[in-house]
């Protein structure tokens, strides 16, 4: 399979969001940083800008960044949280919030999100409640970020009650792809990101799936064949948003492995030494078409693919490889049930026919997921 | 003047808000609690509803309306705040969204605020944010609230570096007037609404402000008269709401004599013993309107009238009725640009050509506010 000419070497693909009123543009290329300042420049003339970063990436790519700014002659102010999940947290908001009244940033100015999924969330929330809403730009760092949570306007927080159960709508004005930064990237963060790449294929583009099955060491590797991905999946991404902004309907498809990931997530409390997210969505995935075979809609066959590919990636597929341990069967079952994507009790699933043919199932019974996670744990998802 | 047939004794007015996709209803009448169930239970069957609502105000009237609830078959939770500015808080949001949370309040779920200002910016930004939005009922029990804080969608808490600073644009479902609840209000909150209700006539109305001259203490000892007001000043509202919703233009005319306001709460650490919203809007309206004079804007006589009503009502209408002083002039319009409402720190004003001729002043200069506010302060207000 050959990669579109859009993605040829140097390059820039650029991906419109279409939302009535607040359309925007993804723009997908290596080294896009000082482009992202002109772009800034030239939407919010005399505007400041917030940038908000991790430790880690602040250390890695915010001074490259702050010097396109400062070409750009934009006045900014660096906002330094701690790497890590727990970040999404009531207390970094509130200190997000004060450091951006601190540096005074009113409603035309721009708050940018410089990191990964989880600097993304938390800044996206603040930005969306400062002052009632202010403009706020995604410079995504992990692949996770660029593929997934930059894109759609979903932000938000975590409470001890589970996660992202605190948050806004609140579209970015813009968002930046560079995928250059993913170069220093550790392997671990950028295979877990690939799970929701892959992701895009599962759920229905078949001929995606088969491409990453032939190519996914190139998109690691970086070159063209990761700002393709990237394209996929933000096309893919913006085209359900567009659909369905506010997850009436359509979008809840993209939480294809995510009701299984969320548990997992919970269950070893969001500890990244333990799993990360995109960790907990490669297990979800593999058992959401597991599931979806042991319901009899989907073949063993195409489960099987799916977790092979996982496990060639070099990602986990089972519920044995949660480090620690994921718990019971019941614990399992429990820690789903507080998902915000239950209505009135009743547990919404995504599943599968086959491999690009996912749907939204309503109604699943508890006992029919509790019974097929036992099973689960008893063989080690042998049971296929 | 007569009062109009809609507000005959018994009568329940409708106020339509409207807004494209999320258009509600405000009603206004007296006992209108047993309705609100009865329209909860049809907009929502079988929903869960949270009551937020404070210490003051659970104790005088959450029994009727939980009794009007269990009538209807709908189960709900209590959660009560301690009344006052103070529960504007980071603290009292967090804790707030975890109360909600733990009661399992669900997207389809309702969440109800019944209180005043306060009650109902701090529970509708929670209900703007907890799982990214559930459905929101505003029943005001202050006379503010009902002719204010409950219309128009604005939600939100303080922050050390100024009021509503953190919120969100999150429209009711409906809004129940009911202005028996305003009976056991005290005098001293009852009249600083009223504040509110008079500003109405100062924006763009002149024959309602004429209107409140004759019949202002028929609105305080209740009857049609109250019922009227608050309607005249509901529709007043919806009316600019609809025009502009996210306060991008004319809805700035609704923060008439709001600059001052927000600077002498500020100064007095919004301690209500002190001052409360409303009288801080009755010196801000008096000052608007001096103000105006003084850059010969407005008649001296139309600044004497405005003063003259508040005194008559028993408002204050200077900076020296501000118990314990307002501060110097520096530190009155040093408070004001903190204000949201600067925009790449211009000042925005709103004055008058007159009573009911209010307009929206861009870039008035801090050096001319700052006279001003030196010369209230030199002559109580009698500079007129
Ligand atoms: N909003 C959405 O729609 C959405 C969608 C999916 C996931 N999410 C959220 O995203 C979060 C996970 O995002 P994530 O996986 O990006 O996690 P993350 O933001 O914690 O980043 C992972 C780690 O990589 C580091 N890092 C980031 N960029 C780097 C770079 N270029 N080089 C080296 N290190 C770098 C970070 O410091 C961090 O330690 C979760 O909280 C999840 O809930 C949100
Ligand atoms: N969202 C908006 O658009 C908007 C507009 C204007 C004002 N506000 C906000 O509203 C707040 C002020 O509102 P407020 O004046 O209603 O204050 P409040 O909510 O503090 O109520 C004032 C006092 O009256 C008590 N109370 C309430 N109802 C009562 C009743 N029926 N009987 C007896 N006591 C009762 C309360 O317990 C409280 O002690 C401020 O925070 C202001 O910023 C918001």
């Amino acid at each position: 399979m050959t990669i579109p000419a859009d993605t040829a070497p140097g390059a820039r693909i650029v991906v419109p969001v279409a939302l009535e009123g607040r359309a925007y543009d993804i723009q997908i290329g290596r080294h896009q940083l000082c482009e992202a300042a002109r772009l800034i420049a030239a939407m919010a003339p005399g505007a400041k800008v917030a940038v908000v970063t991790d430790e880690r990436v602040a250390a890695l790519h915010a001074p490259a960044f702050e010097a396109c700014l400062q070409q750009e002659g934009i006045g900014f102010t660096r906002i330094t949280v701690p790497p890590g999940e727990a970040t999404k947290s009531y207390a970094q908001f509130i200190a997000l919030c004060d450091a951006l009244l601190a540096a005074k940033i009113e409603r035309d100015d721009i708050v940018i999100a410089l990191g990964g999924g989880v600097v993304g969330d938390l800044t996206g929330f603040a930005a969306a409640v400062l002052r009632r809403g202010v403009r706020f730009i995604q410079i995504p760092t992990t692949l996770l970020a660029q593929v997934d949570s930059s894109v759609g306007g979903k932000t938000g927080i975590n409470s001890s009650h589970g996660k992202n159960l605190i948050g806004a709508f609140h579209q970015p004005a813009l968002v930046i792809a560079d995928t250059a930064l993913l170069d220093t990237l550790s392997e671990r963060e950028f295979k877990a990101g690939y799970a929701e790449v892959v992701k895009y294929g599962l759920i229905d583009d078949p001929a995606f799936f088969d491409w990453c099955e032939v190519n996914w060491s190139r998109i690691i590797a970086g070159g063209p064949e990761r700002d393709h991905a990237v394209a996929v999946a933000c096309k893919a991404k913006a085209a359900i948003v567009a659909r369905d902004e506010r997850e009436e309907g359509d979008r809840a498809l993209l939480n294809l492995g995510h009701t299984f990931a969320h548990a997992l997530e919970r269950l070893t409390h969001y500890d990244s030494a333990r799993l990360v997210h995109g960790e907990a969505v490669a297990i979800g995935l593999a058992l959401a078409f597991r599931f979806s075979q042991r319901l009899g809609l989907c073949s063993g066959q195409d489960a099987t693919r799916v977790s092979r590919h996982l496990d060639a990636v070099g990602l986990p597929s089972t519920l044995q490889q949660v480090p620690g341990g994921a718990g019971t069967a019941q614990e399992i079952v429990a820690a789903m049930g507080q998902d915000k994507k239950v209505r009135r009790g009743v547990l919404t699933f995504i599943l599968a026919r086959g491999i690009g043919q996912s749907f939204i199932a309503h109604g699943v019974a508890a006992e029919e997921v509790t019974a097929f996670v036992e099973a689960e744990l008893a063989t080690n998802g042998q049971a296929r």
